[in-house]
């Protein structure tokens, strides 16, 4: 808990995914966590719980998808003075669909929430990290980041221009001591979200089959955690099972 | 001369451009081109030099941002009940920009033309050879879809989705006779556009170091007469002396 | 027929075979054909196939994986005073094993015949073809060379080096004028070996599902034509039925 | 220092190296560590740091490029009992060398340093963490693992068959529980090979442009404590200030 500073995350919804997995581990560390997503109310039940494990956390309601409220989130975190240690893009949208009846509203929606938000969120961060030359700036990938499938297409054609902004915002931020890494997340993760919408398949992993939320927030943490002298930028994350 | 059939293709400027090269070569084969593009006046130009060396083309304006405009396009193709053999996505702005100095405005524009209107033209040009399950379909991609630098990020961004897109496409409807290529012109091309754009850089670059017009159409045209049994998804066309 | 100059092709084996099929282009196309490989008998055999069809060939009995039969090779065309229009490294040798059952004979084997020969065939190719600073270098991939899967690793390791060479070679001696080409073929080639070695796989893909190979040496022959503007270096081959 | 068992590092070097680094950073958490490599001095000095500072170690010479010296080393393990919880093959020799004034002795020795190596010792790891379903195997790579460019033609053909090896090895035993890492080590290591090497050099990159040992090992500490459920099989490491 010796940490100081804060930690944005963006993308939290249930307790059980990513987002808050990332925050709690944060949290953990002493850092104070800023939840932002479009549920008030998922956002303050991850705070709560957050706090009565003796962390500290600020819930702040922002869509990705637009910028005013990506810039009103740094804005609170900014008014507070805390340094911005880590930040995560975890909006991770996902709709299923073969390409002739993928809608041109489809097509936009997962690429304003995937690859859009992400421009905005990482424009912001840089911003806010700039002035103190440090910082970690997460990137939440997927399996699609890297190779396209069908029904997938969409969502990889999202993806794949998530993991170049990440790429370029590397080359670009890096020198000047922004870490910007991309986690390329390879399998289903053991959340709400997948034991909701496909509970079969969840079943059918088993036990080892799917990628824990802890484990990981643990890597993420350590990735912010290297020296600059050797950072990473790209990663994968599967599980041991997972065929690939 | 002995081909028969259609070949389409948005994104046409200026004579000396790609897609007017693209169209003197399929036109020369024997397929009556379609022109497609924002500038009724520069399509008129690359139209009626197709037809004074004996070609045939008919001009459409038609901005690929817009799916009803695309849609427009394939049913004055359809109209005719002409056959598609050939159909090219060619449409390619680039607009260099550091991160923070690119605005929402700017990441979307070059999402919409690099990859949001290659989705549109991707559906209507699939159902336009889903009835006959032949033909080729081609998507211009850059050095940039497979690499990311700044001050190419946004329009990395968007040739690295347009690259899922076409990846994606290949993997759906190859098995259904359609051939997806995706070619990464890899350097600059001696057209109007970089010779008005960047002179200095085209006089530097010296004999050989441009893509020429012709060179490409030619390949692509390879590309169409390969056998069902051995097709190329994806290649690179770069000068010989260009370092990658 | 109109072309002049020679051509070497190594890894020449059956008449149906991938060799073979580019011999046979190639010297239909006007240039004398060099069929090299380790059966004495195979040569002859495709040899006078193509002099039958009125094409000229000589057959030289070279294992690619000793660098003096290589060059023995090259100085047995270099007397003729031929220039080497296109050289093809086709030897390919492919032992599935799991990594356990694997020897170190196995490994080697594979190494030296999917790589280190290709490094003597290419180190030749180039001191034939950069008197004339022209001329096409082909090497022949696989699926594996992109990817290491059980019980291919081994196969795998061979072929994603025998990639870096073609690229590293590309990178060397594109500008100097040799067209350094890496095809990817992305599935089974319908051929005497396969049709020998897994009767029921072959079988099993039916029509459609096989590389033929006049279709991959056509693609050859489109690539050696390449106007160095826009010369490509790697391209992938598959049936349009193959999932990738 | 709470744990366990057994670390496995060949080539092992100079005390400032990355073999020295690893095998002080597992020692430092209570592992048992076998220090292999072709020096015994080198690998007295480094034992003996590592005892001094109340770890322990075990000097064993071995040449990874001979399978029965590899296969020994495993023996010498086996024969204490000790679980073999991690694994790192860590030679790595590079000469840079022009395609043409490469000869054949360079090209294999690159090869067998870099990769034949690597499967001798990758197989016996198998072995050895087979019985125990648990165990980090790391393989060292480099730039060159995914790019080949000269003069580095011959060692990236290698490395390119590292990667390769170990992907495929990761598809074959991470089911298995045997976590297979490959670090793509992207920079030069601030260590006394580049000092000695090319002081020049390591001079020029100035602060903050060479990757320092603590900081690689401490990376590959993190990659060992992942949890099964997300394993990373690939990642690089550079430093901030390095172009990519």
């Amino acid at each position: 808990m010796g940490e100081t500073g804060a930690a944005v995350i963006i993308g939290v919804g249930p307790e059980q995914g990513l987002g808050a997995a990332l925050a709690r581990r944060f949290a953990a560390e002493g850092l104070h966590v800023y939840l932002a997503g479009r549920s008030e109310e998922k956002l303050h039940r991850v705070a709560s719980s957050i706090r009565q494990t003796g962390g500290s956390a600020t819930a702040v309601v922002a869509d990705a998808t637009h910028e005013a409220e990506v810039e009103h989130l740094f804005s609170v975190v900014g008014d507070t003075g805390q340094g911005v240690e880590i930040a995560a893009y975890n909006v991770d949208s996902n709709i299923p669909s073969l390409l002739l009846e993928t809608d041109a509203e489809t097509f936009s929606l997962l690429w304003r929430q995937n690859c859009l938000g992400a421009f905005f969120f990482g424009k912001a961060v840089v911003r806010a990290m700039q002035p103190r030359s440090r910082g970690t700036l997460f990137f939440t990938g997927a399996t699609a980041s890297l190779r396209a499938k069908p029904p997938f297409t969409a969502f990889a054609t999202a993806k794949a221009g998530l993991r170049a902004l990440a790429q370029g915002m590397a080359r670009e931020f890096s020198p000047q001591g922004i870490h910007v890494v991309h986690a390329v997340i390879d399998g289903v993760i053991n959340g709400e979200r997948a034991r909701n919408q496909f509970p079969d398949y969840v079943k059918a992993k088993g036990e080892g089959g799917l990628l824990e939320l802890e484990a990981i927030a643990e890597t993420y943490w350590a990735m912010h955690r290297q020296h600059p002298s050797a950072w990473t930028h790209e990663l994968d994350l599967r599980p041991y099972k997972e065929p690939f």
